[in-house]
């Protein structure tokens, strides 16, 4: 067994003055005010388009991010439906092969238990389905079978692309102190980065 | 522990006749043709549309069904946009309560082992998962947090609605042989069903 | 030519005591609470859901709507990505037909403009675009050619279907003062019908 | 009146390298394969995608294309759902203003129509709807009003953002035999362009 935290990967590149810029040319065309594109109009075009929400111009433009986190929130995640998604497959994946190196890698729970006996009971749960996910490979079932005892807390690679539009609400839904904390750990910091470098875009946001 | 079958239970009152109608009706506004409908014209018309590849006039009707299977399987099946979901939740639900008589639900994988061994592997991961869940709520831990060593076979209740068109893709995609054996063993019956029951909806898809 | 107000029809039966129901079984499949269900317990438990934001719930109901009103405005709600639509086809109906008494059907206008001038203005182009159309049929073009020269007043027939959340967001959206006066003129209207009929699915909604 | 062809512009700069590496990123996840990324590793990965139709793996990467057409085929346009449209809005455009030269566009039908009787008919009808349009809005009417005698030929500019997955169906649909003229019009020669700027992506589909 391995632990990891929970954690994102932005795989975009991210050019907020393209961004800002692309949104404008898609933005003006509702208007046909074109002729007031200059250098330095994108943002207080797009500042102007998000004070009015009319977001769906926003829609044009789309950030792709790597989470890893548990089984669990990326069920969560997945009812987005207005995003792409590639899920690392428990199907297909083999976690006694080589390249796992014979483990399964799990997201460390530590940080939201509330003792050490509980983070014992956990570490023994997950060594006690490594065992018998590993003894059912061995007597030949499939990947897709003996996968029925690994643990929520199986850690889970998924690709997530979204439109700026479904970033805004992924933010407001998952930071959320009524959200689970695993997510809020991963989404937090993912949004503060955003906001950080395409501020326009995300700063009107209140996150708890 | 307690081991169930994975199932479906239509929850839609299925009334294929007045469902015809109603495609009619919508289907005929297309054309300005409602002066053709007389009494059994509506199958005609809905096969006709089918044929044509007309389908997006049979999303005005929707089924709703519940099913029971395992939390890998609603996995897969959440990850279809143009349906709605109401999922039984790990977060929310404590199995050590009561209702739950203290003892989790599983989906019963004996029907997909190749042998009596892995079968005994898999109900000692079983039994090992609902040890260490009870003893975490006994520690304090709230369900969000106790549901971590939660295994893939917990049983998972998941009301899901869709129209007919995605039904119809729903049917194509986890029919197939590339799909689970436990989707498919939902799947098929399910078709089955449906298609007695509305056939000019449903007959000419192929199932494998 | 000829002229109509724009209007609505629902075209589904609704029985909001068999809505609330249905939207009770599926929400409380969420907390496995469905032994709380009584006689008289939907009503409070979809208002608690309402109240809560946890409208996915609500997705599981949808009512179907006809409506008449002008090109222009069904473009606006053909945008609504949760719905699915049948619409009048103008490369499928040819307007000179029988059935349509050799006139076209435009949406009145005079409620909207303001001056006896305008109206006349208005009634000129209708029959300017009716002429110019019924020609380009005698000269043989077909009805997706001819409806080039047809006029955004047209009036088209549009099968809506949508589930309750998607029509909470639909009546925000389009009975808004920001809304064009005439989606407006139809959505009021339904919108005051159906919170009479379904109250506690509506009753919330601050309407403009 | 002024008469321009339809035609479209890619909006996003295409760097077909970069858009498979990016898919071959997030398709490996799903296997765990990244240790199988090589130089030239992702076209082969790519094509086997879409063989496989895994084709969810290619809503990664999306292009924005901007068109000009007339109202009619925008109104098919949008009902692709997993797009996203920012278009010229007649509510908001006054084209009696400066920067519209005091005339409409329309979109040129010359090359649709049988005779050049039929193609003087619809020069005249563009001529009266100008007329009345521009009499509407000098006896006070707003734009929004105005917009009813506009006909359906007027052109429009809408910029369209869609995944690689959907601009498949796109082409499949909208270059298709059954599809309006002035719609192949415009899709073919974009399909001809992406398929040569990205061909693993395209090449298997056949277009009538």
């Amino acid at each position: 067994m391995k632990k990891v935290k929970p954690s994102y990967e932005i795989l975009s590149k991210i050019d907020g003055e393209e961004i800002l810029k692309s949104i404008e040319v898609a933005g003006r065309t509702c208007y046909k005010s074109e002729e007031r594109i200059t250098k330095g109009s994108a943002e207080k075009f797009v500042q102007m388009i998000i004070n009015r929400n009319h977001v769906s111009v926003i829609e044009h433009e789309k950030i792709t991010v790597k989470f890893i986190f548990d089984r669990g929130i990326s069920h969560e995640m997945v009812r987005h439906r207005l995003c792409s998604f590639s899920q690392e497959s428990t199907r297909y994946c083999n976690y006694t092969k080589d390249k796992f190196s014979n483990e399964i890698t799990v997201i460390d729970i530590s940080d939201h238990v509330k003792t050490w006996n509980a983070e014992k009971v956990w570490k023994n749960a997950m060594n006690d389905a490594e065992r018998h996910y590993n003894r059912l490979i061995e007597l030949g079932e499939s990947p897709q079978i003996a996968r029925s005892v690994l643990p929520n807390s199986l850690k889970t690679e998924i690709v997530v692309t979204a439109n700026l539009r479904e970033w805004r609400l992924i933010f407001k839904l998952r930071t959320s102190s009524a959200a689970h904390p695993q997510i809020r750990e991963v989404m937090t910091p993912l949004y503060e980065e955003l906001k950080g470098r395409i501020p326009v875009i995300f700063d009107d946001l209140t996150i708890q």
